[in-house]
């Protein structure tokens, strides 16, 4: 019962605080007979890792990991697995500040309220640390998904589509441009302008939010258990259990309310023995089923907290004070949110996809 | 592991389909002395039953929920409580045209592509019925609420906050209003311009998307479960498994991708030995934990997809076909969607303060 | 987390009280396309059924199930199967007695302290009235074994091996006497000297134990989940939970801890493609997981705690006083725990069937 | 869903292979502000050390635990707690004749039937070597248990009261014995015969099975959640769950279906404000909810299966063959599940108190 995993048939439970000895997690439910090794899940980590560009972090963490469990001979055994990374750039020394005070937009506030204690250092259990655990897990889904589906190659991709309120232009997506940016940006003139936009915000002392799409294509017509783990609403709790996320959609999400019936209804064609649909508005998912159209999720990051601008709050003996955050943080926490919102994607399919094989058996075309 | 839960520690099972028998739910993990009785759950019912104004399906339902275990003279025992209602219009004498088809929007293609077999009277399991349930749980979560809490009342309150891409005037909002129109809107003016447009939109056999918004007031800080249960987290997968719903944001939501750093952190000021916010774009959740702030939620509705303009499908021949939803439906579901978005708001709750009371045991004042 | 449900994959949840209106539960995960009619369930029911011979409760209750979900057109749809049964014979009007004292042995006592309320009719929730639920579950569950093994016929057969302290002669094992005699015994000689035993304790006031055997021929090698959802070990909760059950054991069972590391470990053999053990010490299961060897599980059935002999008690007011449980009573709750048994057997066997082919995929031959 | 998890409100997760390179486990649920350090744990692990007399097994294995994250300046902050313990003397060079053939009474079979894959060094995860971490888990459990009920102490203790065949002699019964001989034998007069009934055994490359009482005092009434997570429905399959177990009882176990229904039930007496029994047949549990007396447990271990003899098996090629497994094993593995039975004791016990807290708010008295 308590939250520190995800996922029912493919699950997973993450610990660690950001300036402890560690973090991992364990992956448990992963079918037997997997090629799984390090180099399958370090590229992943690598995507988010931090201090890659100016735009994120400057803490340096290498962000190894380790197989502790569940792999033999280069292959899984069913068995539990059990990742770890050691926290190597603590700079733990000085905490003075934010060991009384608490953080406007941060976790301090509620989490010493609910549990009388927190771990100040770096924000504790409640760092966006904790996130590199899921792209971990994330791409041992992506093994598990390859290892069942085989042929059909489910391709989960992630981007930046919009920063401090600039919008990509959708016309000039183009998912080779991704790799190619330091905003996972499709579109290079847009990210061309958000360098300048972080740039400024950054030197302000200030912070940008970010809205992240998440498109997974080649899913099989099927998945998703009604009604309460539709595909969609356990997508929607991924997401939004992400750090810093305050919206998640599907499809057209809120522009569908704003649409005629006739509009959103994606019409069916038969299409030799598949199925094609004239749009996809429903994102992929119809009374919480995939269709076999791309599964298109989008999530809201709010602005990084951690700003250099100070700001009015209260300490734990709740007397009023100020605050600055000074330390090393992302300007736009939106950025490393796409190889994480890709993770979560992921990891809902694969658990999806082995429910589904449970259940129903075959799975499906 | 199957989908028809909801909840940890207050949890609540559905069954039944559109055109079955009946239809009910079991709820577990309510605390023992909590008086209850079925006028305790029924007006919550009779605000969602179909039939009452010309802007909802024409299906006469009485919708009457019987209990039949879990209390004892009056109060609850801590054993499960079964609720059933009875269904009593069904009407499915001719089901002739959606037995084979597969309607657009619809989850008749996949539940038949998932299950091989899909109970397609009205919808069967999939049709929005399964939420008066949702609805009768909801009242039990608030009887929960109210007596864990006491003194400290939870007010929970769902509204209308757009229609067919026309918002409230948010400088309008009057709650007082709310049960006073066929809309659940907040303010009475664009109340008599949306009933213009649903009347504009069923002649033309269309129907509108909504956007619905749920405040739970007096709600104390310290609830959520961090990471994966996170208060928002679970909330955002609360609203998307209701039927129709394509987005949900939490406080400031999507548009807090759009605001800097400065504008989104809410800052705190002690006020006694409390803490006050200037401002809630957090929506009442910092970390997955409420602050003690109103929780603010909204979630985004399709407009209906049983629409009576001809639309292309397929049948379950995989054959090219058109269809035409005759049969009697809600031109706006988003409507009816409000007494499901709170009730699933209050059983939110109601699990998580029980969560934390175990946990923690004190609760958080 | 709520205790009223049992299974993962395959997983009901009950409901009701001894004397309320109904009794039911939920099941779900059953696969769809299975076909499923009262018909199927019907039988095992009247098996269990009170009233059918003078060595069980004469309570009157006909056990008629219904299917109220999750079937059409006599086939699963995948969605959950609700089933209830609508209690006749309740002969409620006096409870005098029940109402404040509190039975030695019965969970009356203990009801009241976790609850502070309990309903004292005929046992409320903790009366073995619950049991038939499981029976009917049970019932579902074997048509998922048989529907998905197909040819590999899964028998599961229970009986009782032992009342009052004298046993069987297994050698006289006769499976087809089962259904001979009113004490599900596989030993007629020793039926009749029970017949004469339980007539004296039931005259003299009294009532008797018994141990219960429970069979389960042709598992597929490969069920079970390690390490905390071993077979064995969801065996022993399965049976644990049965009212009155107060030891479980496998294959050797007790009498392992007394047999030397060579008498214990079963020898293999190839045998074609498969393998033979030259004895089944194991019941079948080997760290965890089923051997394809029969399961054998016992149980424990205390002597019915309602008996006639005034016994001392205290009362709600912590008072002393003495009690008789008058009222219509098993003297030997053993026997009809035989059918309880048996399905508890096939619901862990069809949970784990699923719950297998969900990880691995293929099932084990 | 998979099976690596016990429990619910106080829930762990283990992971690792007898070999690999560590072993650990996560726990979830701990109160916050409960003192813990590795101190407080280490005992306990030293208790079950393997290596401490030549009645276990002779590998060197330090077990120093180590606490990774959960823990902030001594005490707990509600986060997971994550543990573990590096593998140090594995002398894993030679498995040639375990890496084909399946051993005897030995879970390498199944799990090479179940996966296709199996992790053979040291019995991989099958391995008793992961009891450890419940052992550690329980020290957590009891750090909580003490923390909650403060002056109430709960005292769980655990003792071997059968080897070989042979018991203790119940009238000579004395705690204090338990730690003064390597047997945990609460009685020092057949401590001295096992030790020459067990040095015959290991002599003979043979090995004997034994049965181990658990018990816990001072644990409040009202723990257990009806019906299918009964207290001893949880402590039935937490027994049942450890390596080599056979069999569970409660109270009288067994022996209860050969008692009187007026021997059986425990009359009650009022003794002040609380409830006295003139006996425990019960087990301190009535209708799965603890009673107030003392919780009496007690489990079957079977004879090692790795012995000197050799003994008839196959190998993965289905192929008939002989093995002695050599290597260093435990005679008596019931020795060390002593501690085992404690902490798994200790852990349902605590889950139960939070759940209990959780429903019920106030503890029970």
């Amino acid at each position: 019962m308590p939250g520190n995993s995800f996922g029912q048939a493919f699950r997973f439970t993450t610990w660690g605080e950001s300036h402890g000895p560690a973090i991992g997690c364990v992956i448990e439910g992963v079918p037997p007979l997997i090629p799984l090794k390090e180099g399958d899940i370090q590229p992943w980590l690598d995507k988010r890792k931090p201090g890659q560009s100016r735009y994120t972090t400057q803490r340096r963490e290498p962000d190894q990991v380790e197989i502790l469990s569940g792999v033999f001979e280069g292959r899984t055994t069913g068995t539990p697995i059990s990742l770890v990374i050691r926290n190597q750039d603590q700079r733990s020394k000085d905490y003075g500040d934010i060991a009384d005070k608490f953080r406007p937009g941060h976790a301090d506030f509620t989490y010493f309220r609910k549990y009388g204690i927190r771990d100040y250092r770096g924000g504790g259990r409640s760092s966006a640390r904790e996130t590199a655990m899921r792209v971990a897990a994330g791409g041992v889904a992506r093994q598990v998904l390859g290892h069942i589906l085989g042929a059909q190659v489910v391709a989960i991709r992630g981007a930046l589509v919009e920063m401090g309120g600039r919008p990509i232009e959708r016309n000039r997506w183009n998912w080779d441009e991704v790799e190619r940016n330091p905003f996972f940006a499709p579109d290079p003139e847009t990210a061309a302008l958000w360098a300048q936009d972080l740039d400024t915000a950054r030197k302000a002392g200030s912070s940008l939010g970010a809205i992240v799409e998440v498109v997974a294509e080649g899913v099989p017509a099927g998945l998703g258990d009604p009604v309460y783990d539709k595909l969609d609403a356990d997508l929607a709790k991924a997401m939004m259990s992400i750090n810093a996320v305050k919206g998640v959609e599907i499809g057209a999400g809120f522009q569908a309310a704003r649409l005629s019936g006739e509009e959103n209804a994606d019409e069916m064609r038969a299409s030799g023995n598949r199925v094609t649909f004239s749009s996809n508005n429903a994102g992929g998912v119809l009374g919480g089923i995939s269709s076999g159209q791309d599964i298109v999720v989008r999530f809201a990051v709010k602005p990084t907290s951690s700003i250099l601008t100070p700001r009015s709050t209260v300490d734990r003996f709740n007397r009023d004070t100020e605050i600055v955050t000074r330390g090393r943080h992302d300007p736009c926490v939106g950025i490393r949110a796409v190889p994480v919102g890709e993770a979560m994607m992921a990891i809902v399919l694969a658990d999806h996809l082995l429910r589904h094989r449970g259940q129903v058996g075959s799975l499906p075309e």
